[in-house]
Protein backbone atom coordinates (compact mmCIF):
# COMPACT_ATOMS: atom_id res chain seq x y z
CA UNK A 1 0.00 0.00 0.00
CA UNK A 2 2.70 2.28 1.06
CA UNK A 3 3.78 2.49 -3.01
CA UNK A 4 7.69 4.03 -3.94
CA UNK A 5 5.15 7.45 -4.52
CA UNK A 6 4.69 7.87 -0.63
CA UNK A 7 7.75 7.32 0.35
CA UNK A 8 9.77 10.00 -2.18
CA UNK A 9 10.09 13.01 0.08
CA UNK A 10 11.27 16.69 -1.37
CA UNK A 11 9.97 19.50 0.66
CA UNK A 12 12.41 20.57 2.80
CA UNK A 13 11.75 20.69 6.73
CA UNK A 14 11.47 24.03 8.34
CA UNK A 15 13.99 24.82 11.54
CA UNK A 16 11.92 27.13 13.92
CA UNK A 17 14.26 27.88 16.98
CA UNK A 18 12.77 25.59 19.29
CA UNK A 19 13.87 22.32 16.93
CA UNK A 20 17.12 24.26 16.48
CA UNK A 21 19.81 21.86 18.38
CA UNK A 22 21.45 23.63 21.02
CA UNK A 23 23.69 20.66 22.29
CA UNK A 24 25.94 19.01 19.11
CA UNK A 25 24.38 21.26 16.48
CA UNK A 26 26.92 19.44 14.28
CA UNK A 27 24.91 16.27 14.92
CA UNK A 28 21.64 17.52 13.51
CA UNK A 29 19.67 17.79 10.37
CA UNK A 30 16.59 19.64 8.83
CA UNK A 31 16.96 17.74 5.91
CA UNK A 32 12.85 15.97 5.06
CA UNK A 33 15.04 12.96 3.23
CA UNK A 34 16.88 12.34 6.12
CA UNK A 35 13.96 12.54 8.49
CA UNK A 36 12.20 10.17 6.32
CA UNK A 37 14.98 7.60 6.33
CA UNK A 38 15.45 7.80 10.26
CA UNK A 39 11.30 7.49 10.34
CA UNK A 40 10.86 4.68 8.49
CA UNK A 41 13.75 2.64 10.11
CA UNK A 42 11.48 2.45 13.45
CA UNK A 43 8.63 0.96 14.78
CA UNK A 44 7.90 2.83 17.64
CA UNK A 45 7.90 6.21 18.59
CA UNK A 46 6.95 8.61 22.07
CA UNK A 47 4.64 11.07 21.94
CA UNK A 48 4.75 13.64 24.23
CA UNK A 49 1.46 15.94 25.09
CA UNK A 50 0.00 18.01 27.92
CA UNK A 51 -2.12 16.38 30.14
CA UNK A 52 -3.53 18.57 32.94
CA UNK A 53 -0.84 20.86 32.79
CA UNK A 54 2.10 17.89 32.85
CA UNK A 55 3.98 16.71 30.48
CA UNK A 56 3.07 12.47 29.87
CA UNK A 57 5.05 10.55 27.13
CA UNK A 58 3.91 7.27 25.84
CA UNK A 59 5.25 4.82 23.66
CA UNK A 60 2.77 3.83 20.43
CA UNK A 61 2.68 2.66 16.56
CA UNK A 62 3.35 4.57 13.43
CA UNK A 63 3.57 5.39 10.15
CA UNK A 64 4.53 8.10 7.21
CA UNK A 65 2.93 9.12 4.69
CA UNK A 66 4.93 11.43 2.49
CA UNK A 67 5.63 14.34 5.04
CA UNK A 68 2.94 13.44 7.30
CA UNK A 69 3.21 10.89 10.21
CA UNK A 70 0.06 9.07 11.14
CA UNK A 71 -0.67 7.85 14.11
CA UNK A 72 -4.13 5.81 15.89
CA UNK A 73 -5.63 5.09 18.98
CA UNK A 74 -9.13 3.73 20.35
CA UNK A 75 -11.39 6.47 19.94
CA UNK A 76 -12.49 6.53 23.19
CA UNK A 77 -8.49 6.52 24.44
CA UNK A 78 -7.50 9.84 26.20
CA UNK A 79 -4.54 10.00 24.28
CA UNK A 80 -6.67 10.15 20.63
CA UNK A 81 -8.84 12.29 22.29
CA UNK A 82 -6.19 14.87 23.31
CA UNK A 83 -4.02 14.45 19.76
CA UNK A 84 -7.51 14.91 17.64
CA UNK A 85 -8.54 17.69 19.72
CA UNK A 86 -5.94 19.29 18.41
CA UNK A 87 -3.31 19.15 21.67
CA UNK A 88 0.71 20.47 21.04
CA UNK A 89 2.38 16.98 20.48
CA UNK A 90 6.08 16.28 20.56
CA UNK A 91 6.60 13.02 18.53
CA UNK A 92 10.39 11.61 19.14
CA UNK A 93 11.65 8.59 17.26
CA UNK A 94 15.28 6.56 18.53
CA UNK A 95 16.65 3.73 17.22
CA UNK A 96 19.93 2.66 19.28
CA UNK A 97 22.58 1.87 17.18
CA UNK A 98 25.74 1.15 19.58
CA UNK A 99 27.23 1.87 23.06
CA UNK A 100 30.48 4.57 22.76
CA UNK A 101 32.90 3.19 25.51
CA UNK A 102 35.35 6.01 25.69
CA UNK A 103 38.30 6.34 28.26
CA UNK A 104 36.25 8.18 30.37
CA UNK A 105 32.77 8.36 31.78
CA UNK A 106 31.98 11.94 30.55
CA UNK A 107 33.13 11.53 27.10
CA UNK A 108 30.92 7.82 26.73
CA UNK A 109 28.09 8.11 24.77
CA UNK A 110 25.78 6.23 22.33
CA UNK A 111 25.49 5.53 18.84
CA UNK A 112 21.96 6.58 17.39
CA UNK A 113 19.59 8.54 14.92
CA UNK A 114 16.92 10.60 16.49
CA UNK A 115 13.73 12.44 15.14
CA UNK A 116 11.66 15.04 16.96
CA UNK A 117 8.77 16.63 15.66
CA UNK A 118 6.65 19.23 17.14
CA UNK A 119 2.99 20.24 15.94
CA UNK A 120 -0.72 19.70 16.32
CA UNK A 121 -2.27 16.76 14.67
CA UNK A 122 -5.58 16.70 12.85
CA UNK A 123 -8.13 13.75 12.44
CA UNK A 124 -8.44 12.21 9.35
CA UNK A 125 -12.12 11.72 8.88
CA UNK A 126 -12.60 10.89 4.91
CA UNK A 127 -13.14 7.15 4.79
CA UNK A 128 -11.31 6.05 1.99
CA UNK A 129 -8.23 8.34 3.55
CA UNK A 130 -8.84 6.83 6.77
CA UNK A 131 -8.83 3.10 5.48
CA UNK A 132 -5.30 4.49 3.61
CA UNK A 133 -3.78 5.85 6.30
CA UNK A 134 -4.63 2.16 8.68
CA UNK A 135 -2.62 0.51 5.39
CA UNK A 136 -0.28 3.10 6.15
CA UNK A 137 0.50 1.99 10.03
CA UNK A 138 -0.38 -1.79 9.35
CA UNK A 139 2.88 -1.41 6.21
CA UNK A 140 4.92 0.66 9.01
CA UNK A 141 4.71 -2.70 11.16
CA UNK A 142 5.41 -5.22 8.77
CA UNK A 143 5.63 -4.77 4.79
CA UNK A 144 3.44 -6.44 2.76
CA UNK A 145 1.12 -7.15 5.77
CA UNK A 146 -1.66 -4.82 4.60
CA UNK A 147 -2.18 -7.11 1.40
CA UNK A 148 -2.63 -10.40 3.37
CA UNK A 149 -4.94 -9.61 6.20
CA UNK A 150 -8.90 -9.39 5.76
CA UNK A 151 -10.25 -6.04 5.26
CA UNK A 152 -10.80 -3.99 8.48
CA UNK A 153 -14.95 -3.69 9.24
CA UNK A 154 -17.24 -0.41 9.45
CA UNK A 155 -17.29 -0.96 13.54
CA UNK A 156 -13.63 -1.54 14.10
CA UNK A 157 -13.31 2.26 11.34
CA UNK A 158 -15.34 3.59 13.61
CA UNK A 159 -13.58 2.67 17.07
CA UNK A 160 -10.36 3.95 15.77
CA UNK A 161 -9.16 6.84 15.81
CA UNK A 162 -6.36 8.29 13.18
CA UNK A 163 -4.36 11.15 13.39
CA UNK A 164 -1.87 12.72 10.57
CA UNK A 165 0.93 15.16 12.12
CA UNK A 166 2.80 16.92 9.20
CA UNK A 167 6.73 16.68 9.24
CA UNK A 168 7.50 20.92 9.25
CA UNK A 169 8.64 21.66 12.43
CA UNK A 170 11.44 18.50 12.62
CA UNK A 171 14.71 17.89 13.57
CA UNK A 172 17.00 14.71 12.78
CA UNK A 173 20.17 14.01 15.43
CA UNK A 174 22.69 11.31 14.69
CA UNK A 175 25.76 10.06 16.49
CA UNK A 176 27.89 7.37 14.52
CA UNK A 177 31.64 6.50 15.03
CA UNK A 178 34.31 6.07 17.30
CA UNK A 179 34.36 7.47 21.40
CA UNK A 180 35.96 11.54 21.05
CA UNK A 181 38.74 10.89 24.00
CA UNK A 182 40.45 13.65 25.33
CA UNK A 183 43.62 13.93 23.65
CA UNK A 184 45.51 13.27 27.05
CA UNK A 185 43.31 9.99 27.28
CA UNK A 186 44.26 8.19 24.68
CA UNK A 187 47.57 6.54 25.97
CA UNK A 188 45.53 5.34 28.67
CA UNK A 189 45.66 1.47 29.04
CA UNK A 190 42.18 1.14 28.41
CA UNK A 191 40.33 -0.45 25.96
CA UNK A 192 38.10 2.60 23.94
CA UNK A 193 35.53 1.34 21.18
CA UNK A 194 32.04 0.76 20.10
CA UNK A 195 29.43 -1.97 20.82
CA UNK A 196 26.96 -2.06 17.71
CA UNK A 197 23.62 -2.47 18.52
CA UNK A 198 20.63 -3.16 16.78
CA UNK A 199 17.00 -4.50 16.89
CA UNK A 200 16.94 -7.93 15.19
CA UNK A 201 14.30 -10.93 14.44
CA UNK A 202 14.24 -13.98 16.32
CA UNK A 203 12.74 -16.86 14.61
CA UNK A 204 8.90 -16.68 14.06
CA UNK A 205 6.22 -17.84 16.48
CA UNK A 206 3.00 -18.69 14.78
CA UNK A 207 -0.13 -18.23 16.53
CA UNK A 208 -2.62 -21.77 16.97
CA UNK A 209 -3.75 -22.75 13.68
CA UNK A 210 -1.21 -21.09 11.87
CA UNK A 211 2.01 -23.72 12.79
CA UNK A 212 1.40 -25.41 8.94
CA UNK A 213 1.08 -22.51 7.19
CA UNK A 214 4.06 -21.19 5.38
CA UNK A 215 5.49 -17.82 6.32
CA UNK A 216 3.64 -14.69 4.08
CA UNK A 217 5.74 -12.59 2.72
CA UNK A 218 5.81 -9.92 5.78
CA UNK A 219 7.20 -12.44 7.69
CA UNK A 220 9.64 -13.38 4.86
CA UNK A 221 10.34 -9.38 4.49
CA UNK A 222 10.69 -8.84 8.47
CA UNK A 223 13.08 -11.74 9.02
CA UNK A 224 15.78 -10.18 5.96
CA UNK A 225 17.13 -8.08 8.99
CA UNK A 226 18.15 -11.59 10.60
CA UNK A 227 20.04 -12.29 7.12
CA UNK A 228 21.46 -9.21 6.18
CA UNK A 229 24.10 -9.34 9.19
CA UNK B 1 29.55 0.05 41.80
CA UNK B 2 26.39 -0.80 41.63
CA UNK B 3 25.86 -3.39 44.41
CA UNK B 4 23.02 -6.30 44.91
CA UNK B 5 22.42 -3.99 47.37
CA UNK B 6 21.42 -0.74 44.94
CA UNK B 7 19.42 -3.46 42.67
CA UNK B 8 17.42 -4.38 45.95
CA UNK B 9 13.76 -2.95 45.64
CA UNK B 10 11.14 -3.54 47.99
CA UNK B 11 9.37 -0.11 48.30
CA UNK B 12 5.97 -0.48 46.92
CA UNK B 13 4.78 2.02 44.58
CA UNK B 14 2.00 4.13 44.60
CA UNK B 15 -0.66 4.29 41.70
CA UNK B 16 -2.37 8.10 40.95
CA UNK B 17 -5.48 8.66 38.75
CA UNK B 18 -2.53 10.17 36.65
CA UNK B 19 -0.31 6.66 36.30
CA UNK B 20 -3.28 4.24 36.41
CA UNK B 21 -3.75 2.41 33.27
CA UNK B 22 -7.27 3.15 31.26
CA UNK B 23 -7.21 0.73 28.49
CA UNK B 24 -5.82 -2.08 28.31
CA UNK B 25 -5.35 -2.47 32.83
CA UNK B 26 -4.73 -5.91 32.36
CA UNK B 27 -1.35 -5.08 31.02
CA UNK B 28 -0.77 -2.92 33.79
CA UNK B 29 1.52 -3.24 36.82
CA UNK B 30 2.90 -0.72 39.80
CA UNK B 31 4.83 -3.51 41.19
CA UNK B 32 8.68 -1.97 41.51
CA UNK B 33 10.46 -4.78 41.25
CA UNK B 34 8.55 -5.13 38.14
CA UNK B 35 9.63 -2.20 37.24
CA UNK B 36 13.13 -2.22 38.05
CA UNK B 37 13.25 -4.87 36.40
CA UNK B 38 12.31 -2.97 33.04
CA UNK B 39 14.67 -0.20 33.45
CA UNK B 40 16.99 -2.44 34.08
CA UNK B 41 17.08 -3.70 30.82
CA UNK B 42 16.74 -1.08 28.76
CA UNK B 43 19.46 1.29 27.58
CA UNK B 44 17.50 4.80 27.15
CA UNK B 45 14.66 6.60 28.22
CA UNK B 46 12.26 9.34 27.05
CA UNK B 47 11.88 12.32 29.22
CA UNK B 48 9.18 14.58 28.34
CA UNK B 49 8.72 17.83 29.84
CA UNK B 50 7.26 21.40 28.92
CA UNK B 51 9.48 24.22 27.68
CA UNK B 52 7.81 27.30 26.88
CA UNK B 53 4.42 26.44 27.11
CA UNK B 54 4.66 23.45 24.90
CA UNK B 55 5.96 19.11 25.24
CA UNK B 56 9.44 18.17 24.72
CA UNK B 57 10.53 14.50 24.32
CA UNK B 58 14.20 13.80 24.00
CA UNK B 59 15.95 10.59 24.35
CA UNK B 60 18.60 10.15 27.09
CA UNK B 61 20.58 7.77 28.75
CA UNK B 62 19.69 7.09 32.38
CA UNK B 63 20.63 4.75 35.36
CA UNK B 64 18.67 3.32 38.38
CA UNK B 65 19.76 3.55 42.03
CA UNK B 66 17.61 2.20 44.33
CA UNK B 67 14.26 3.25 44.18
CA UNK B 68 15.33 6.75 41.31
CA UNK B 69 16.14 7.12 37.90
CA UNK B 70 19.47 9.06 37.14
CA UNK B 71 19.28 11.82 34.61
CA UNK B 72 22.16 13.87 33.50
CA UNK B 73 23.55 16.24 30.89
CA UNK B 74 25.32 19.52 30.28
CA UNK B 75 25.05 22.10 32.66
CA UNK B 76 24.39 24.64 30.49
CA UNK B 77 21.88 22.67 28.52
CA UNK B 78 18.30 23.31 28.45
CA UNK B 79 17.59 20.08 29.31
CA UNK B 80 19.39 19.63 32.61
CA UNK B 81 18.27 23.25 33.26
CA UNK B 82 14.82 22.46 33.22
CA UNK B 83 15.05 19.32 35.15
CA UNK B 84 17.04 20.46 38.05
CA UNK B 85 15.06 23.43 37.92
CA UNK B 86 12.24 21.27 39.69
CA UNK B 87 10.03 20.81 35.91
CA UNK B 88 7.32 18.52 35.99
CA UNK B 89 8.62 15.15 33.86
CA UNK B 90 7.86 12.12 32.36
CA UNK B 91 10.27 9.71 31.85
CA UNK B 92 9.05 6.82 29.35
CA UNK B 93 11.16 3.40 28.65
CA UNK B 94 10.09 1.14 26.26
CA UNK B 95 11.32 -2.00 25.17
CA UNK B 96 10.14 -3.41 21.89
CA UNK B 97 10.03 -7.65 21.92
CA UNK B 98 7.83 -8.11 19.14
CA UNK B 99 5.87 -7.63 16.33
CA UNK B 100 2.47 -9.19 16.78
CA UNK B 101 0.68 -10.20 13.34
CA UNK B 102 -2.91 -10.66 13.86
CA UNK B 103 -5.75 -12.20 11.23
CA UNK B 104 -6.76 -8.01 10.93
CA UNK B 105 -5.22 -4.94 10.95
CA UNK B 106 -7.36 -4.19 14.29
CA UNK B 107 -5.96 -6.60 16.43
CA UNK B 108 -2.53 -6.48 14.94
CA UNK B 109 -0.11 -5.17 17.99
CA UNK B 110 3.51 -5.06 19.47
CA UNK B 111 4.92 -7.09 22.19
CA UNK B 112 6.39 -4.46 24.54
CA UNK B 113 7.78 -3.95 28.20
CA UNK B 114 7.29 -0.12 29.29
CA UNK B 115 7.48 1.99 32.30
CA UNK B 116 6.11 5.56 32.65
CA UNK B 117 7.26 7.53 35.74
CA UNK B 118 5.98 11.26 36.32
CA UNK B 119 7.60 13.40 38.85
CA UNK B 120 9.98 15.83 39.61
CA UNK B 121 13.58 15.47 39.66
CA UNK B 122 16.30 16.95 42.40
CA UNK B 123 19.48 17.85 41.55
CA UNK B 124 22.58 15.90 42.90
CA UNK B 125 24.59 18.46 44.72
CA UNK B 126 26.77 16.26 46.88
CA UNK B 127 30.35 15.61 45.34
CA UNK B 128 30.35 12.03 46.46
CA UNK B 129 26.67 11.14 45.86
CA UNK B 130 26.98 13.13 42.29
CA UNK B 131 30.24 10.73 41.61
CA UNK B 132 28.70 7.25 42.93
CA UNK B 133 25.31 8.51 40.65
CA UNK B 134 27.79 8.77 37.53
CA UNK B 135 29.16 5.50 38.29
CA UNK B 136 26.04 4.57 38.35
CA UNK B 137 24.93 5.75 34.80
CA UNK B 138 28.13 4.33 33.28
CA UNK B 139 27.27 1.08 34.50
CA UNK B 140 23.74 0.97 33.10
CA UNK B 141 25.15 2.02 30.16
CA UNK B 142 27.87 -1.05 30.02
CA UNK B 143 27.47 -2.97 33.48
CA UNK B 144 32.01 -3.01 34.62
CA UNK B 145 32.88 -0.07 32.81
CA UNK B 146 32.95 2.39 36.00
CA UNK B 147 35.70 0.29 37.09
CA UNK B 148 37.73 0.26 33.76
CA UNK B 149 37.38 4.13 32.76
CA UNK B 150 39.57 6.69 34.12
CA UNK B 151 38.67 8.93 37.15
CA UNK B 152 36.15 11.91 36.05
CA UNK B 153 38.36 14.96 36.91
CA UNK B 154 36.60 18.23 38.84
CA UNK B 155 36.14 20.04 35.53
CA UNK B 156 33.99 17.19 34.23
CA UNK B 157 31.98 16.98 37.39
CA UNK B 158 31.44 21.12 37.28
CA UNK B 159 30.62 20.85 33.74
CA UNK B 160 28.03 17.87 34.19
CA UNK B 161 24.51 18.17 36.00
CA UNK B 162 23.09 15.29 37.92
CA UNK B 163 19.40 14.76 38.89
CA UNK B 164 17.47 12.09 40.79
CA UNK B 165 13.62 11.34 39.89
CA UNK B 166 12.03 9.22 42.82
CA UNK B 167 9.91 6.32 40.99
CA UNK B 168 6.64 7.29 43.30
CA UNK B 169 4.38 7.92 40.80
CA UNK B 170 4.99 5.27 38.53
CA UNK B 171 3.32 2.72 36.39
CA UNK B 172 5.05 -0.38 34.07
CA UNK B 173 2.66 -1.74 31.62
CA UNK B 174 3.57 -5.13 29.55
CA UNK B 175 2.06 -7.14 26.27
CA UNK B 176 3.60 -10.45 25.70
CA UNK B 177 1.94 -13.53 23.61
CA UNK B 178 -0.19 -13.98 20.02
CA UNK B 179 -1.94 -12.16 19.20
CA UNK B 180 -5.64 -12.32 20.11
CA UNK B 181 -7.86 -12.48 16.91
CA UNK B 182 -11.78 -12.37 16.94
CA UNK B 183 -13.25 -15.64 17.20
CA UNK B 184 -14.42 -15.42 13.19
CA UNK B 185 -10.54 -14.79 12.09
CA UNK B 186 -9.41 -17.66 13.24
CA UNK B 187 -10.67 -20.16 10.82
CA UNK B 188 -9.54 -17.72 8.16
CA UNK B 189 -6.28 -18.88 5.36
CA UNK B 190 -4.10 -16.29 7.22
CA UNK B 191 -0.72 -16.71 9.09
CA UNK B 192 -0.92 -15.61 13.05
CA UNK B 193 2.00 -15.23 15.32
CA UNK B 194 4.51 -12.94 16.37
CA UNK B 195 8.05 -12.01 14.72
CA UNK B 196 10.27 -11.75 18.25
CA UNK B 197 12.39 -8.44 18.10
CA UNK B 198 15.93 -8.08 20.45
CA UNK B 199 18.25 -5.26 20.53
CA UNK B 200 21.48 -7.66 20.21
CA UNK B 201 24.99 -6.72 20.48
CA UNK B 202 27.59 -6.90 17.21
CA UNK B 203 30.71 -7.39 16.97
CA UNK B 204 32.81 -4.72 18.64
CA UNK B 205 34.69 -1.80 17.13
CA UNK B 206 37.91 -1.06 19.11
CA UNK B 207 38.95 2.33 18.51
CA UNK B 208 42.45 3.74 17.09
CA UNK B 209 44.61 2.07 19.75
CA UNK B 210 42.50 -0.52 20.77
CA UNK B 211 42.97 -2.63 18.64
CA UNK B 212 45.70 -5.01 20.30
CA UNK B 213 44.05 -4.68 23.18
CA UNK B 214 41.92 -7.79 24.80
CA UNK B 215 38.10 -6.77 24.94
CA UNK B 216 37.49 -5.84 28.65
CA UNK B 217 34.88 -7.15 31.07
CA UNK B 218 32.33 -4.53 30.33
CA UNK B 219 32.30 -5.45 26.57
CA UNK B 220 32.77 -9.42 27.32
CA UNK B 221 29.40 -8.73 29.17
CA UNK B 222 27.87 -6.93 26.99
CA UNK B 223 28.34 -9.18 24.18
CA UNK B 224 26.64 -11.88 26.30
CA UNK B 225 22.98 -10.88 24.90
CA UNK B 226 23.63 -12.56 21.48
CA UNK B 227 25.30 -15.93 22.92
CA UNK B 228 22.18 -16.14 25.38
CA UNK B 229 20.27 -16.48 22.51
Amino acid sequence: MRSDDTKRVSKSVQTSPRSRLKRHPERGSGDLERIAEILDAAKICHVGWIDEGRPIVLPTAFGRLDDSVILHGAAEGRFMKALAGGAEVCVTVTLLDGLVLARSAFHSSMNYRSVVIFGRATPIEDRSEKLCALDVLVEHLAPHRSAEVRATTEKELAATTVVRLPIVEASAKVRTGPPIDAKEDLDLPIWGGVVPLRLEPGAPIPAEGSQAMPWPTSVLEAMKGSADR
